[in-house]
């Protein structure tokens, strides 16, 4: 019996555990071939069905428009907040950003030592502590696009609903991708890390739209243009064979569960088990307006640091872990990522609940 | 009993068959933590002994200086061909570089999207069947570097020496990674994708003198600019975990096996075999000037492509895989990274002799 944790890590993410023990089972010999998938030629036909597999569940889980291509790459979103300027602003373009907490700012502080970009709206002020909504958003005219965080992992605050703008929407998804449906007719790209969500470390996906492909300048250096993926189906170099074999046995087992649509339901039920606790009483309590609190990074306090702290070493105990909030806010952090089981969520519910009874 | 084809893979390649049942023995739960490795944060102080000690371990082996920074990156060396000049080549300042054949060419075209690079040489009109001697490099005054490529996977061919040219060296070394000592003091930078010789797919090293770090302008992206890396211990977004996990173990494997002495005498031993009987008759020809004959990629042609197609296909059924050349330039290529056995080399040498014979 393997001992098994309740990880609540930000990211990576827990795993569902019939996929670990698949990776295991097939790491030392794939399917008969006398040698790992690791150990494959990337252009081999035995790797590419596991890569084009990997990619058709993307499409077909998030319901990818034709138009849009599914990019597998390196780098993290952090690449991600280069690429992206380098692909769309063109000089004399600007173009919008969302100053929704740390990773906002951050993809905006890359795109502004490229290009030309300034905040249409920052939370900075009030601590981060919630989403713009349209209103708040001042875009300039003639912004090439606007950008957003569809989901805070350290402040712990959510989109509820996406913006429409008039300008194109480009999103960072990494915390709250396929945990929700995504109005495409909106999005000129999304991205994000796989390890928030969907899989092992080493692999963003990008989904990105054919006419922003064809209007990047063409004197890029390969690998930051994503014409260069696109064309060669994310096989123009090397990809990161590991977390996208991975990432696809974790999108078969999603798609088993029911899907996106599934997920959206699961995670919001495992992010009320503990929003309910908060709410139930003055022990604990959420930094976030309600309407903004995230549903896979929920954080909240206790009375004091000292309560906090005793909090964290009890949770350890009883098994839960990785429960401690960013170092940057401190506090308790729970994150529900798809792959954590609901029993997770729900027992650090009860455990919740004992520990204010212990305490009262 | 594991069924284990010979696998001559040109990358991903070979690893040592101890690590692949160690990575998969410890892949659904790490050391007694409930978790898998890649379901921890890369923050964890788990985490961080196994990042840090791939690190030493490759300082240790490859004998590196203390005022040169080990980074553990993403993209591949595709996207160093692009951070390389990105961080070097600010504006009046050019670079050279050597056209050896597919990746030298491909570092160079990069560059020059990015700055102002030229080539010193180039093997193009002779066919690449050689790298050119420190005489026959035309470096102009005021050379920022002299870029190389230690060993070309495509073309077979291998620097037997490195220039001195007067000029900062640096070197793409992915193909021959930790089978060679390296004359430190003529490097300002060395990289490589992993997955040629050390690990799996997803993992670049690189190797950076830190005055190249403090010259490097100061308004690059963030995860473009090698100073991110260096000083945040190559942990300033989430590393690609599992390839710097097995990698750290396939450098214990081979610290066991006499390290980077040992790699270059047993690699070059592989190659002989291969050579060996390439150079005892007609049969077997290769294309390359034997000073320049790379020991981890052996290329070579048969009589007519009828007997190659005939080879390749005996071959397969006698357990030996992955022995096409490129699709670029056709024949046999077996590669012979530092994870694929001494017995493999001589089983292929000997299936060659045999080869032969049946068909003298």
């Amino acid at each position: 019996m393997t001992h098994r944790v309740h990880n609540f890590c930000a990211g990576p993410c827990t795993l569902p555990l019939p996929v670990l023990r698949e990776v295991a089972d097939e790491l030392v010999e794939f399917d008969h071939t006398g040698m790992s998938l690791v150990e494959m030629s990337h252009r081999s036909p035995i790797y590419d069905e596991v890569h084009h597999n990997t990619m058709s569940l993307l499409r077909e889980l998030m319901h990818v428009p034709d138009d849009v291509s599914v990019l597998l790459l390196q780098g993290g979103a952090t690449l991600q907040f280069a690429m992206v300027p380098m692909n769309t602003l063109t000089p004399g373009a600007t173009a919008a950003y969302i100053d929704s907490g740390t990773w906002g700012s951050k993809a905006l502080a890359d795109a502004s030592r490229w290009g030309d970009a300034y905040p249409a709206w920052s939370g900075s002020d009030e601590g981060y502590v919630r989403m713009p909504e349209e209103t708040d958003l001042e875009i300039r005219p003639g912004s090439r696009y606007l950008h957003l965080t569809s989901n805070e992992t350290i402040g712990g605050i959510r989109m509820p609903d996406f913006p429409d703008p008039g300008v194109p929407l480009i999103g960072d998804m990494s915390s709250d991708f396929l945990t929700r449906p995504v109005p495409w007719e909106r999005f000129d790209l999304i991205y994000g890390g796989a390890q928030k969500n969907l899989g092992p470390a080493g692999l963003a996906v990008v989904f990105v739209r054919d006419r922003l492909i064809e209007s990047a300048p063409d004197d890029l250096p390969s690998y930051l243009a994503y014409a260069t993926h696109a064309k060669a189906d994310s096989l123009a170099n090397t990809p990161p064979m590991f977390p996208i074999w991975v990432m696809g046995k974790v999108l078969t087992w999603m798609r088993e569960q029911g899907g996106v649509e599934a997920m959206a339901t699961q995670t919001a039920a495992k992010a009320s088990a503990i929003y309910d606790v908060i709410d139930s009483g003055d022990f604990y309590r959420s930094p976030v307006d309600p309407r903004y609190r995230s549903h896979t990074n929920v954080v909240f306090r206790l009375p004091s640091p000292e309560l906090e702290s005793e909090f964290l070493a009890e949770a350890e105990r009883a098994g839960m872990a990785n429960l401690k909030g960013h170092r940057s806010v401190g506090g308790v952090r729970a994150s529900l990522y798809v792959g954590l089981p609901m029993e997770w969520a729900t027992d650090l519910a009860t455990f919740m609940s004992d520990f204010r009874a212990s305490r009262g």
